[in-house]
């Protein structure tokens, strides 16, 4: 449970920057190599390292360990973890308003059956 | 497309933290008091109160103006724009996978002339 909030606590901070949601974009498009990802920002190489940094460890992107240039890859899991958090934020209000549809149907049965007594 | 950058920002900033995040699951099964939202929650007042201002800034909570009480209440719209964002990136992998499978076919149409060529 802490290992799940801890995990989404990175991805949620990795994808709350314009810069790494634009690098997501473009590795979506296939690997790249870190000067390809930086070539659109107006940025410093440590800059764009930091970025990295957060999306590595969010686990947005993997890095090739023996080539020389170690292209970034992205890695699709954890946007299934994100989502799935915001769907089980979703069956929370859905299963409250099943529950609220049911309070309203004994209330409308408890009418019927007064009226049935009057 | 800069307010929606923005927005994405402030809402993927305030889904960060696992306390916002379970002010956010409480919220979703009805409104509550800022009192309410902090009983779970071993925290001074002052730190529970900046985390509802991250909230309101992403919009995804509103509070009540008049009331003293002033209840917060969930707002559903910021969740569908964080879904949206993830399901655009789910689409340019799944047109990248249409392309691969188009330049395969390709290939393959190409390979089977050459044959016949033979």
């Amino acid at each position: 449970m802490v290992k799940y909030e801890t995990q989404l606590d990175a991805i949620f901070t990795a994808l709350a920057h314009p810069v790494r949601r634009a690098m997501l974009a473009r590795l979506g498009t296939g690997d790249a190599t870190v000067g390809e990802l930086a070539q659109p920002f107006d940025m410093s190489m440590p800059a764009v390292t930091k970025h990295l940094k957060v999306l590595e460890r969010a686990k947005l992107i993997s890095r090739g360990k023996n080539a020389q240039w170690r292209p970034c890859r992205l890695e699709k899991a954890p946007f299934e973890t994100a989502s799935g958090w915001i769907d089980e934020q979703r069956s929370i209000w859905e299963s409250r308003l099943d529950r609220l549809e049911d309070y309203l149907h004994t209330l409308e049965k408890e009418k019927g059956t007064r009226n049935d007594d009057e």
